[in-house]
């Protein structure tokens, strides 16, 4: 972690790692947590293994949409997930241009850890190339919204 | 495999697939065949994980160097090495902007399979992200580059 160039959220929360995993794995789940109301995801594709596809369209309340498609690097069950957005499916460079077209890119690292008896230490790592991609992540609400989107897969957990 | 955005050397050569991985994954070994003649290795740091460093400095004739630092994907002992350079070691995004500081952004993918008694079938490919990347790795010589180099690296392999 190099608190230059990363953003993290951690929390423990009281659901199982078993469950949190299974919220952020099944397209069908995730997509009722990952965005922030009144934001929604409405598409969501995950191939759960390294170099496999990790797409999700969001759209605004205003009904834009704003796909985003990445690759997965590490599948650890109910223990790790790690993708990024700078690589598409099967390890492709992303043709977008950094600077141009996305605003910046990222490999995010998540780590589901047991904490108590039925509890998760959940760690959230956003990690950029450059100073300028962290601020902007940053300005955009990546504290608000990561954590919004963390309540809202402790709600969801608690109803599977 | 896309014949639009990508380049692939395969061959067969008579060299166990135990030789050639150790060739790719030792940097005292990989400093001597990496870099066609009269070009040179000149460093090469492998930190042989998912996530760890690949780094290696070419110097060219007249003396300039150029340096490459990349991330490894997979490691399948004896059998499959990835990286990329879009990404830096622990998987960050490459801070270097495609079109700018870097021509292209690759990942490369080396299949080592067991041919014949003591053979192996040599897959090395070249993953981008643009067919403007692409044509850019085959103007540079891609081809001839890195079957020369596999040639320096049977020459190597057969002293082992």
């Amino acid at each position: 972690m190099n608190p230059k160039l990363d953003l993290v959220l951690e929390r423990t929360i009281d659901v199982k790692p078993e469950l949190v995993w299974k919220a952020w794995t099944t397209p069908e789940y995730l997509m009722k947590w990952f965005t922030p109301a009144p934001w929604k995801t409405v598409e969501c594709k995950v191939d759960l293994r390294p170099g496999g596809m990790f797409h999700t369209v969001m759209e605004s309340p205003e009904g834009q949409k704003f796909p985003n498609t990445g690759c997965f690097l590490e599948v650890v069950t109910n223990r790790k997930l790690v993708w990024t957005d700078a690589l598409e499916p099967g390890y492709r460079p992303t043709a977008r241009k950094l600077g141009t077209d996305a605003p910046f890119f990222m490999t995010a690292v998540v780590t589901i850890e047991p904490h108590g008896a039925i509890g998760t230490k959940y760690t959230a790592t956003a990690i950029h190339g450059t100073e300028d991609g962290r601020g902007k992540h940053e300005a955009m609400g990546f504290y608000h919204g990561w954590g919004a989107a963390l309540d809202q897969l402790v709600a969801l957990a608690k109803t599977m």
